[in-house]
């Protein structure tokens, strides 16, 4: 099946808006097999969005519109489109009931008069019921069988009447067995893009027929397959076996997959150890507690920890040496040992990170230049560090300089299981 | 000056890929005056960028397009848009000798062949040099005046030919007080929307003919003010005058403009008051830490903290009494009150920031919701403390504590100047 997607707002043409409902559409309609064709993105005038509307029907004939159901003025969609397929407009008493109703619970007074278009819809149309918000979707389609839905644009409503609705009612007319596009991401730390095809060797170009991109970002690189030609049984199983096939050449440095967090996943096995965890932390300034912290549920196992921004907290908090801090640097191996050490013993935790870096734009030096950052990590009483000199600007330094702390503490586990004779896992 | 934009990319149609270089094509172009009147996303194969340049053409004869540069076989836009205006491709020197001397530098190797292509462009064609990458874009115009400008996919490069060649080449053609879209936005937190509404009054649907538009957000609502229909110089003045008026309704809940930070701000009040902060977080877990060593230069005025996430390291670190704790519960005013004082002390900065809050999912009780949020403030002995129940996911309630934090700090801060009797601002 094809469709084309039209998205409708002055915002978007802007820019005032970024259009992240079209790429939710095309993510969720390619996994369904369903193929987007074209996107385009009219202004909220009726003239617009109707030779919007009309060019795409008359290309494929299956539309999806999001946006312009609102109760303004400048909410244009219904008529434009209602006006392609012929069709007046009506007042529709269940939705005007149900908005005057709405109204009153949610805000406690009468429905305004200049939100009672919100209830007007075409004639012959399909109402969509919308479980997350105020306006209703519509379906219209004529006698050859050209469709249109009609979709709220705020994104929350979007998505869930998307799949509350018109998932299921496009699942309905798609062939049980037709082909679909399907992806599966393994997610690595700490490796180099340009290492990482190394070590996949023949795979780097591809696995099974599948197509494999490298998404470098500053949580490491992804690794991505697709399929797109396969049905949707055996597009999982050959993404599951290519997975397998890229995990044995990638091994440790793939912590996760899709869109697992390390620290979330970090936290998993600290509980499952029942060991606790603190952190200290210079250039990341809370970043690393704020990311354990994001986890619900995380105060069983994150104890808390010290942001040692000046020297003399470092010190006097975390009982790094003034000496070695003068000796070495703040940014050095012995002081990021002595924050992991510091913060470990002081809170009491089975686990402590230490994070001392140069996240610049200044403080760069021939011999530490910004991006130098020394991630220590004591695991009750073992400790190892680690240095990197890490790209991207403050901000990206900062979180790799997490990412990176919270990698560490993933080898130190996996080092026990070793130790301890376990498996080790890809 | 109409015209339409065109980018092109599978990936942007999966949605693997949300289309940044759109919004930012938009605010710039309608900043110069130039109104996109339609937007199309394509694939990356020949015949859908040619049929969607082709109609995009044919509506307003002016277009630009991003992406199908690269040198990869599926970059498509050069032959493509060539053979719309009947032109053949060739291989420029130029381009050639500067892609190998540019492989050389920066990989040490030849040019791949298959990169050699990235130098063959559209006979008749304009070059248009790319400082930021190695793809130049290509303009091409016919004997009617239609024309096509090829960018780049990549966002760092688009935007800075954008801003290097394009711009400067539209200005050019557009009359010099011709109409631009101008917007100004002022920044306010702490303060609802509804409430903003009804300081506003009567200017609460517009002023001096400008459109508002009321942008709620983590960080508070940004009140946006835009120009839709003046000349520039007439627009700025239009809008500063504008804000001025709003300034005088909506007074101190407007903590800055455009992207102002809060957390920069304030850290740039401390510093012209040579004072210093230290922060003690609980739900937030570092995330105040984070946001305000974000901030270049932080380390001259942020000490350090204390993210004090277990009761026992309230207690023990920041001096909470346990009995307080035990009175109170570790959400409440004594507990966020001994929490900014305790790290005050403890650090010996000018300013202690303390947060304790219930940031969901689970935790919340009938007298204390999920959201509720304790934040004091100890400017140097005097404290203030103020309670909210804020809206949103664990992630919102977090950072929309900390922006509450920072704007009790700003409100300190007025507090200051009132009695030292120096012209409170707006």
């Amino acid at each position: 099946m094809e469709l084309e997607i039209v998205t409708i707002g002055d915002e978007l043409l802007l820019g005032f808006t970024i259009d992240t409902n079209a790429a939710h559409l095309g993510r969720e309609l390619a996994a369904l097999g369903v193929r987007i064709v074209r996107r385009t993105t009219c202004g909220d005038d009726a003239d617009s969005i109707k030779a919007a509307v009309r060019d795409a029907l008359e290309r494929t004939g299956a539309v999806i519109t999001t946006g312009g159901l609102g109760p303004t003025a400048d909410d244009m969609t219904k008529p434009a489109i209602a006006s392609i397929f012929g069709q007046g407009m009506r007042m529709d008493d269940e939705i005007l009931a149900a908005l005057r109703a709405r109204w009153l619970k949610r805000f406690g007074h009468e429905l305004p008069a200049s939100n009672e278009q919100q209830a007007m819809v075409p004639e012959g149309c399909t109402i969509l019921p919308n479980r997350h918000g105020s306006a209703p979707g519509i379906r219209l389609e004529d006698a050859q069988g050209r469709w249109v839905i009609m979709l709220p644009g705020v994104p929350r409503e979007m998505r869930g009447m998307l799949a509350d609705t018109v998932i299921p009612a496009l699942r309905d007319r798609l062939p049980t067995n037709g082909p679909v596009i399907r992806s599966k991401t393994l997610r690595t730390a700490n490796i180099a893009e340009s290492a990482l095809a190394d070590r996949l060797g023949e795979l780097a170009r591809g696995v099974n027929g599948l197509s494999l991109a490298y998404l470098p970002g500053s949580d490491g690189v992804d690794l991505r397959l697709t399929s797109w030609e396969l049905e949707a049984r055996e597009a999982n199983r050959t993404l599951d076996d290519a997975a397998a096939q890229l995990r044995a050449k990638v091994g440790r440095f793939v912590y996760g997959e899709s869109d697992d967090d390390l620290a979330a996943l970090m936290l998993a096995e600290c509980a499952a150890r029942n060991a606790t965890v603190a952190v200290a932390e210079s250039c990341t300034g809370g970043m690393l507690g704020m990311r354990l912290t994001a986890v619900p549920g995380s105060s069983r196992t994150v104890l808390g920890g010290t942001i040692a921004y000046a020297n003399a907290v470092k010190t006097r908090e975390l009982g790094v040496s003034a000496e070695v801090i003068d000796a070495h640097g703040a940014v050095s191996e012995p002081v990021a040992r002595a924050m992991a050490t510091g913060v470990r013993l002081r809170f009491g935790s089975t686990i402590g990170l230490g994070i001392t870096g140069i996240a610049g734009p200044d403080g760069g030096t021939p011999d530490k230049p910004v991006g130098t950052v020394w991630v220590a990590i004591d695991n009750d009483g073992e400790v190892h560090a680690v240095r990197a000199v890490l790209p991207g600007d403050r901000h990206e330094i900062r979180w790799r300089a997490a990412q990176l702390a919270l990698d560490r503490l993933r080898k130190a586990f996996l080092r026990e299981q070793d130790a301890e004779g376990w498996t080790a896992r890809g």
